[in-house]
């Protein structure tokens, strides 16, 4: 089976969760040297419950095939009452501190674009000074904190404040939390919505993108009718004009993770052997 | 002649602008008087055109009648390319002036729920200190400020970056520009389709409110369906309810003008006086 | 012993520890019963080593002679590290639980008024966030949350960024933040070194202060020179015009503690009882 | 008469006016030739005085010189009422197309550091949209917009709410206003007064510098006790490192006017060829 795609640069990431499909770590770490991805998503949950001599045996396999970590999830939910936050955002020192032990450098989480509660500018106020301490104690890790905005207008016109939906306005976040350590976690499927072009993506500096989702959409469907839940493998309609935001990372000299994140039932139907394969050979397709 | 509406604090006002029907100012007046409203809108282009003596005659016929000045429109544009807002700005004092000289004491515009441009926050940047440069100059001549928010989802969820369009986001904006001179411009159809209630009118003084509109929404039709150009006479249908919304102005003491903008074909096509005394009707129901 | 002074409004706090007096706190509710102040500064550290009986016990005797609480300390600072924040937020909860549990309804911090490494904005964010979280725990608990700004010019003009230190920029801090749970605590030395008029209080409604502190400046310094850490008390110099802002408090109603925080090395030389005693002197000739 | 400065990157730029002397714009003209500078700040003025036919020759001789123009003031006082401003601002175009005429393609104002009726956030809100409107005027016509931060503490602690004095807070505004035609006029008097390093110089891309101050310092003072009228030429007394200034430009790549602007009464008092002759040694010692 030949390499889905490893390049000087960016890299192929297995993420299974992102497919929807469970096969357990191991066996996803297998299908990852088997379909020659150059990354998987760490499932920091289960790597937390084994031995250090296990950690360092999967480690040690990882290496000589040459496959990195992709990037973990952030277990604070920016979003969460005040209590729930704090008592979230109190852990995070230890499990920034696992995600270190264990060589994972990247870690991200999603903005959610509406908000039935806070007006924009509040929520703003609130995601500025969230984001901000998160990423102080990521940072005091070594591991970068990305964020990926979510373009659906089917989604941020769903509640009565709508909120960051747009690679501008998460520029302007990212101003705003004023942290070298935290960027962008990019997705076709939100540029896409987002009306985005690829020129916008060459306003970008390859330090600012921490992750790159790459999906595909459905055809029959208006931009603005597009569904955050319901989307295709990369180049399975052609909707989305994959290989140009592949070519504008490229000439920013992108070097990170690129993974799946389709969100498809038929794929979710399929033994993840199955899944895997099929997403390997998108990938190869279209890097 | 039964009166439309004259109470101690607020009163009816005749915009036959907002009602689509075009008798000629001074046939506007003998409407109002014939109909007993308790307010006018003043068309500020037709009373500059008139000498001092019929202006002062004018104003005397208003007064002998109990007829006071609605609100006066601005005529500058707060979304204009900045060298036509330069232009529109410099002229602003001497309308100001002429405002002040015919007694006229409300001026207002309304704000541009959306933009394909601007961001939230940059568009917000723009509002405070565009609308505060034309409120410093209207302050100067004794001219109140009132800004309508504008509701329907089917017009702030057009374009790229929705705006304000509720009254919080109002409230926001009128704490940053930070002149008691500046108030907010309310109406029944907008207070609607933001889903707000007769508490929310509640935490508003009376000094905060510079105008008010009634109108009612067509049946069929959700709330978030609603749409900006097609409205019904207060009560014509009974979808908003115009009374809690009337009881909360009353509880709070607003005083000042009230009148309908129903943006209606029916109503547009109708003769003046029949648009006129269909209007009177439907606001001596509901005040 | 004549009452310090038990109005139906505001009463006279007794705080051993911004006198800089240590009798331990069974001695300073005796002294604050002694000397007849409306209330006292709860120790909650002490308490928290109580028995549940021997605090039934004082908060029966406190109830007796009508002696209520004071304000607590909030022990979370504001301006930590992302970690210790974290940490500090955690365990809110529980102390929040605790002062509901002992019935103290108010509790405090204060604004440092500059920064050498936040500018304004960036710290302006920091704060509407973070008092934000604070806040939304301690309303939760029923206890409210104020807030000091701090005067000096000798302070605010000592790192390279300079903050809120005045009333204006407190109460758009408290706009930005948005909860009516959160108000200002005023204090006699920042009003004067901020060069505000008593109308200045008059624009605040009653809710909006949480508690109060008199205190009287040097003679012999200009506004400009006065320093944060040398006071007097109340009504000793004449410096600082304690009646005319003491009669505003009781135009707009302030119903809440008002203690006094000297800062004086002197008074802090004397025993506890002598310093308490030319306390209670000085308020009751100021209240 | 050696070039004072002359390099494929910046080049040394004389403006009388920053000296203190008047000798007329024809002969500022002569003794920048004289003295080989590479630019001549444009007087507005008196050029708009001048035929078209006088004014090419001029425009001639210049350029068989090598000498371009410097930059102009801009004519709109940020910080003036509405209606001064509407009026000022309407004037902008016309302005602007003489610039543009004349082939002078920079312009610039410095930032007030304070102020006694604005706090930090309604001064910013108002800067950000006035700046923009100047700006999106002068981009128009070609004409790049610098703005000057002004860094001594003696000057931005003197009201009662400091504004932006540092590059730090100069690169907010930035951000804030978004276009690419605004950029910073560096001073090194405002450099050093604000502690900062040739690493912050190092921080801004070269197109975000639109013209250069050089200065130097008086001895005997403290960093913060020195005084914005108070400045020597550049290399005089050693106080400001102006070399290690130059150095970090070079790195960066600028390419534009550098002046002296040294407020300096000795210099102000010499005939004006010996004081552009002082002027003109002090740079090709620094440059």
């Amino acid at each position: 089976m030949a390499d889905a795609a490893k390049t000087d640069g960016f890299y192929s990431n297995l993420s299974c969760g992102a497919l929807g499909v469970s096969p357990g770590f191991p066996a996803a770490v297998d299908l990852a040297v088997e379909f020659g991805f150059g990354a998987v998503d760490p499932d920091v949950g289960y790597l937390a419950g084994q031995s250090p001599a296990e950690v360092e045996q999967l480690r040690a396999r990882l290496a000589e095939q040459g496959v990195r970590w992709g990037n973990a999830g952030v277990p604070v939910n920016i979003n969460a009452d005040a209590a729930t936050f704090a008592t979230q955002l109190a852990g995070l020192e230890e499990f920034a501190a696992r995600l270190a032990a264990l060589g994972v450098d990247r870690a991200g989480t999603w903005i959610r674009p509406m908000s039935d509660s806070l007006t924009y500018r509040r929520n703003f106020a609130r995601h500025v000074e969230r984001i901000g301490l998160v990423d102080e104690i990521l940072a005091a890790a070594g591991v970068r904190f990305g964020l990926e905005y979510v373009g659906p207008k089917t989604f941020w016109s769903t509640e009565r404040y709508p909120f960051v939906h747009t690679l501008a306005e998460t520029r302007e976040l990212l101003a705003a939390i004023g942290s070298s350590n935290v960027g962008v976690i990019l997705d076709t499927f939100h540029w896409f919505t987002s009306a985005e072009s690829a020129d916008d993506i060459r306003t970008l500096t390859a330090d600012q993108i921490v992750a790159v989702d790459l999906n595909d959409a459905p055809t029959g469907r208006e931009r603005d009718e597009q569904i955050d839940g319901q989307r295709l493998l990369p180049g399975a309609s052609g909707v989305i004009d994959v290989a140009a935001f592949v070519a504008a990372l490229r000439d920013i000299g992108y070097a990170g993770p690129i993974k799946v994140e389709p969100f498809n039932a038929e794929l979710r139907s399929l033994p993840a052997h199955e899944a895997v394969a099929r997403t390997a050979e998108s990938l190869k397709a279209v890097l």
